[in-house]
């Protein structure tokens, strides 16, 4: 039986995953769409040619027969309100980050999908789809380098605009190296201290850039995350897991190999949306599947988007302060324990 | 509009790409399957839950109305008159590989689909959706090495079974190079001699293995390839294309790399079926997307089958012969010409 | 002329030199050797068939016509004096590290050399003239990268002994990252702070490691160290400097890739002794050649190894406060400034 | 014992010895020289402050007690002269490629050694003394890869002078292939054939280029070897030895790794100059050495002189008759048996 998916917010993610869904997956159909330009919403469903509705706001939308599952796609701060209403209305929830702006916000979803009895809600943190993550966490869960002792990565970008803050650094780019490195590890994060090195000249004035982030977990584990968001060369996303008896770390995105002007190399990705198109891809597919087969999806929690929020607050407070700052997430309800994707190897 | 499909023969192929156009991609749904085994063709529609028919033969399923398109996956001898009767039915056809089991068999395929008028046949030739081939691909076009002047490549497998013959070096292994190597660069093969070096003590004893194939062109440029299918060591598919201005080779598959044992490197794929995946569901995903778009598909041609044919038929005459044989197409007809697959890079 | 040179200490390090200025190198040669343990020093003369005096202590030696040079290869707390009678006798030194056990130490030998007035010690820092740290200099210099930002390192063993202790972490192991990035960066260490990851089961009760140093520069550049003694896979000198516009990294030591078992891959180092023998080699030939040249050794100073001890102190104090501790040099001396070793790449 | 080495030729390799004796080295020092051109001798004394005397001509140097051995350097068909020279004087003779221009040439050579007892003579064939090869060597010496069946590998450079002909492909460029291979796989080789891909804009009216030669060896390996003498973008050396159980390569020339403007590469080298030089200074080491210890040079023998020679001959042919042309050596004199130049990994 088909997905009917209804979309909150056809901004430029929104109508990435309608074409996603509409063109390249299987099992789901779009029947429903809504955004605060009600132009826009239209214009979508001629775009793809769509048997869609388009609904004056999310409350009727939620309300749909038509509709089994929503996307939430529409700007941040509306988040909180939609997945809080997906939930009364016991419908699948496919939620872009952040789950809500605050801590308090995405803990409220939790309790509220607690209430409920069963998941509803999967976060979009698509990292721990891509391919060369899941090698990472298969190594790791098959003690292929022994426990992990550290993490090194490196999140860079080759610019950023103006209007990008130093906290912007933690909850819009690091976040996903939050959500997808615990995930990685199966373990909490227990503090977090921020070093700024000399900063690059190609930031701007108010931006603190790069920035190196260490985290520790519950078990000890020392992750040391560089963020480098005008680092010129290119996108590049980097991860390296330091074993007691060996190391794993992520390829490089495949690419031919050339040998010319002097030079042996490949070229690098300039644009971040490239990275991770395969993943964006398998985590829709998996939210579509898991609720056909079993009932409920299987991927990243309400209580994974908590984590990050509250994870990336003690970070924006580590950045200000300049001291290690401790974390603290209370005990992982009940409902979200023993929860682990498995995915096999492509 | 959905395209139906019907799938003839249920073996362990045709089957794959059932499950792939059911639970993978999107805009196709099988309608009808046939077998020889009627037993084995109603399992497949039990397995995957379709709302299929069981028909009794080819025929009677290419004629059915709930038929757009065929599958032909049933085995190589039977690929003909299926194909045939396809296209006399006007149905759409993806036919795997061999289109014919002969260079004739091709040939009249071809002048069908001329008489008729317009592209219906798409053969199985799926390197051309991997990444890596179109990577290159679009490094030859915007001439980034020059002119290409030869070609060196390698198709290892770890082993073959007893059954596998000096001539399915040709036929089951080159053939895919045969296929993609004159779409990457564009130009017709016009000679080929083989030479077998120092046996290795991995193969049969009937069993020439490795082999070195080189071809040449009607522009002259000579491809080097290597066969060998005991290798021992993985499932290795090797490509380097060598111009004036520079060189581009094939990417290694993209795997995490380990530091462990005294050792930096990365696992090698031993399963042929895990290399080619994602052009397995691309190359079906085009032939779907295609003849929605735009009436037919745009894939590999009859054309490019007979080209096969013809040269693994001169291959296997110089495997005999020890001697340089001159492999000769006849014009391309015009249905065929100015067919260019261009794919955006992932 | 050939360079007459004294060894004090005919350990395994003073027996390696001998070997290396013998039969490898140009220009120098063994004409006196001194150990405390006067039938080892006898039993070197015989191994090399060395044309060479035995002295009963170092002040016969080094007061000796026949010796224009010293190798100060001794036990570290012996250095200290041998290389001030060195600089009284106004002879040349080569002292392998440490120059002294202590920052003080160090400075007196600075003092005496700066009031001798030329430069006569070189300290055996030897990564200085591996061709990979070469380059990464020459790119630095060259602004191949802009200004540098960020340093991330790793020095990793396969084990250590049970006599290794914390402390050693710093003064045995990262003592060399310690001489060689702050020439790399042409920059001064600020302040450390040292962070403890989760142990390795392999390391003995009484040691931490891994280890993480983070060493700030004067211009605000940040090195994060990784000291991994019990890594268990291989010797790994790792270094990768990040610029304002790109990155340079070290190159993996050379060695033929393998397709075997299923893995692609190169060997790694299991002993130190293999990584840097080409610059050992150069270091010493670099002695020499420089004093014959321009009458006066151009490779690492005296004031290096003031540097070197006083940061170890450092680092060590971090280790024990778990804070971030300053590090304090004074003005460097009008003796030790505009020194660049300038390397041309082979 | 200092080894008393005359130099016959002071061109451009003449002086590069010179200079590596003088500067780099150790047991050797140059004694005596002479050229054609009295004057550029006489400079070269004066240019490295060498204490050696300047001869008329090479067999009054030869003759001098002052010298023990000999470097010709001369150009090429002076060679055999000065050889068999050497040969009867009793003194040991460095000879750089081609022993004589002719097969028979250096057969005679052969044969006054024969006739003189004991080996004399090394040939300047330097990459039996590259570290990348020393790795083949030890590889396929240890059973590592199993028996060879094939080997690919590139002799690729950036450009020839307009002076550079087809047949020197063979003798300038593919001669150290010639020689490196069969002593790579302790084999002879028995048949070569050459091929003619499409030519190269790059190359001048003249030259064919690239070539592709393909070498059989009396077990069956086969060699496919690539000759591309304007490729443009480098000098590039490139072997791989294909076994029956795995596969060994040549590493790249180690170089720092750059992320840079979108790409993640290394820096080729463009001048082949630089490609060998460790190599160059260990032949020479080896050959000061082993006369010192054993009384006889251990490197490439006058039979690798006479092999490489009928060899280049039988290439030759190839490249006229378009044809495959056997290689016969007659046996193998009993002085050169048993000859294995053991190296240790450095």
């Amino acid at each position: 039986m088909t997905l009917k998916i209804g979309v909150i917010g056809t901004g430029a993610i929104g109508r990435e995953h309608i074409r996603r869904i509409t063109n390249n997956l299987s099992g789901g159909r779009i029947t429903a769409v809504t955004d605060v330009n009600q132009e826009a919403a239209k214009a979508v469903v001629e775009q793809f040619g769509l048997d869609a509705v388009v609904y004056p706001d999310d409350r009727t939308l939620i309300a749909s027969e038509q509709v089994d599952a929503i996307l939430v796609t529409s700007w941040g701060p509306a988040h909180q309100a939609s997945v809080m209403a997906g939930i009364e209305a016991a419908k699948y929830v496919f939620c872009e980050k952040p789950l809500a702006t605050t801590a308090e916000g995405c803990r409220s979803i939790v309790d509220a999908e607690i209430k409920f009895g069963r998941r509803l809600v999967q976060v979009g943190f698509m990292r721990r789809y891509d391919n060369g993550y899941i090698q990472l966490k298969e190594a790791i869960d098959s003690n292929y380098i022994g426990e992990p002792l550290m993490i090194r990565c490196a999140h860079r970008n080759p610019s950023v605009d103006e209007g990008y803050t130093t906290d912007m650094a933690i909850t819009d780019t690091l976040i996903h190296e939050i959500d997808v490195l615990h995930w990685l590890i199966n373990d909490d994060y227990s503090s977090v201290q921020v070093t700024y090195p000399k900063k690059t000249r190609h930031a701007s004035s108010h931006l603190r850039d790069p920035q190196l982030v260490t985290l520790e977990t519950a078990k000890g584990i020392v992750i040391s995350a560089e963020i480098f968001v005008n680092c010129k060369y290119g996108y590049d996303i980097q991860c390296e897991v330091i074993g007691e008896e060996g190391i794993v770390k992520l390829p490089e995105v495949a690419s031919i190999t050339y040998r010319k002007e002097a030079k042996l190399g490949v070229h690098l990705l300039m644009d971040w949306k490239q990275r991770f198109l395969d993943a964006y891809d398998r985590e829709l597919q998996d939210f579509i599947d898991s609720i056909r087969k079993h009932g409920q999806p299987q991927g990243p929690t309400s209580w994974d988007g908590y984590i990050a929020a509250v994870t990336a607050d003690a970070c924006v407070k580590a950045q200000e302060s300049g001291h290690r700052e401790t974390i603290v997430f209370g005990e992982k309800p009940e409902l979200y324990r023993d929860y682990e994707v498995s995915f096999h190897r492509v």
